[in-house]
């Protein structure tokens, strides 16, 4: 199999940022999809750690249409369109592809549990039949310990032979390096991102095609140097760095812990917000990470100030 | 502690018709709210068996203001308003009070997985607080197999505590009957509901308000029957005969079991779709269930045919 113009490389779930009302600060969510950008790294919006389903729909859209407004590049944006309604998922989606965006990245429908790879297969088959446009490309965001509901095998391979060059690729976040293998293994040519930089270098010695990764929203210019530097001799010094920073940021909930990294190595606290389910960091909490990251010499360079 | 103006009795998470090509069949769900409600029968709107997280946010508003123009009585209602994302889950609780709705159903939001009970406490204080008004009446939806969020008796003594009259129930849907004793014996006066029928005379007999169950959808009169006669000698003969239908619909996926029986006894086929990711049953299983409910000389008296 092929896979046509499948995306590569690093990619953020981009941190939302909420203003005091809890409302969506757009100027800040745009400064930081540009220093994301000017690092090299892509804007899969509307991830988890980007608080998508704590956003509205309509919020989603706006997002999306800003971001493309100012002038960011769709192509390298990977929008997470995947919600619990079938009809929703259709509206996002298209919205994407109309815009020009690379890719979009898929959660199954998330409510229902224990449902049947025929289920999940008719919710895909339908969205893309209705959108019906050959500039779609769909990855699968497999994510059992946050979804409940994990892409088979056998799944993945029914999708790929009835939209050969739309559904061209998966984010694995099961964090389960037996699942990558096994993904490449059975699709060659898979456009398979791995869910977080731990397995990055893994993932590219595989054959693999990058990451999206949380922590590239505060760690984006390491991360991109791993995946230039795969095949260097010091790449596994690199993956190691790597992992120490990703070792205490994700002490914490990871989208609270790099909400106040970014607020305190920009100096900029409006940062340090979180919509309900989530709460932000205590003071202890705070402290550490920010000690730890001390240790490490951490820094986030270029962070707006 | 009282908790005034409590909803009571039997109500059904209703069962959401869809044409062919997926939309919602307005006119098939009219039908069926009236047909329950003849039954005594109250209307849990946008419940777990209703496919409501496979509905857009429009399509609920759509159906809401459809049921409350077509004469429903909103006091009968209790819609599921509570959201993956706070300010729909606002926008959709709002619209339910303006409409004069008897309670709402509010899950925890419902993607992130273990999250504090302080940011589930936010969700409903921001919820609570924005929307402002007296006429709100919460009932909590308390079923941690699906939302894998679970009530805490701390986070509901905390609720209760600071919005006094505005919380005022519960679901449990956690099968856990130990659950419901606790619930009531740390809340006398608080609203509860058992998640379904067959918890329906523990509940109660230990003070509690009826039950909000998928099969009230389809054997309304037996289950309210229960209800009027708990006291009586024979509640428990009524009780055993409840469990036995009950036993043969959940030996499959329950709204697709329900909307088969409702195509079967009503003899109108249109009734059996739903919505991806769930599927309908096949023919195998259709004719277990069927036969299963002979034997039990399971009848929908009233159904229109």
């Amino acid at each position: 199999m092929t896979t046509p113009n499948t995306m590569r490389g690093v990619l953020a779930p981009v941190v939302t940022p909420f203003k005091s009302d809890l409302s969506v600060d757009k100027d800040r969510l745009i400064a930081h999809c540009k220093w994301l950008l000017s690092q090299d790294c892509g804007l899969a919006i509307f991830g988890t750690n980007s608080e998508a389903t704590s956003l509205t729909m309509d919020e989603r859209f706006e997002i999306i249409d800003t971001l493309v407004e100012v002038g960011l590049d769709p192509a390298r944006m990977m929008p997470g369109t995947g919600c619990c309604s079938l009809f929703e998922s259709i509206a996002l989606t298209k919205h994407a592809v109309d815009l020009g965006c690379g890719g979009v990245l898929m959660l199954p429908p998330f409510y229902y549990k224990g449902v049947s790879d025929e289920g999940i297969y008719r919710n895909f088959a339908e969205i893309i039949e209705r959108i019906g446009d050959n500039r779609l490309r769909v990855y699968l965001y497999h994510f059992p310990q946050m979804s409940a509901v994990p892409f088979s095998i056998e799944l993945v391979q029914r999708l790929l032979e009835n939209f050969p060059g739309i559904v061209v690729g998966m984010k694995d976040s099961s964090g389960d390096e037996d699942n990558l293998v096994a993904m490449i293994n059975a699709f060659p040519g898979f456009g398979l991102f791995a869910g977080n930089e731990t397995l990055l270098l893994k993932n590219m010695r595989i054959g693999g095609v990058g990451c999206i990764s949380a922590t590239a929203n505060i760690n984006p210019a390491g991360i991109v140097n791993l995946f230039d530097f795969w095949e260097a001799d010091n790449a596994d010094d690199i993956q190691n760095t790597l992992d120490a920073v990703r070792k205490s940021v994700q002490q914490f909930n990871l989208i609270s812990a790099m909400k106040k990294m970014i607020a305190h190595y920009a100096s900029d606290p409006d940062w340090n917000r979180v919509r309900p389910p989530l709460i932000e960091l205590d003071e202890i909490q705070a402290t550490k990470l920010i000690d730890d990251l001390s240790l490490l010499n951490f820094e986030m360079p270029g962070l707006k100030v």
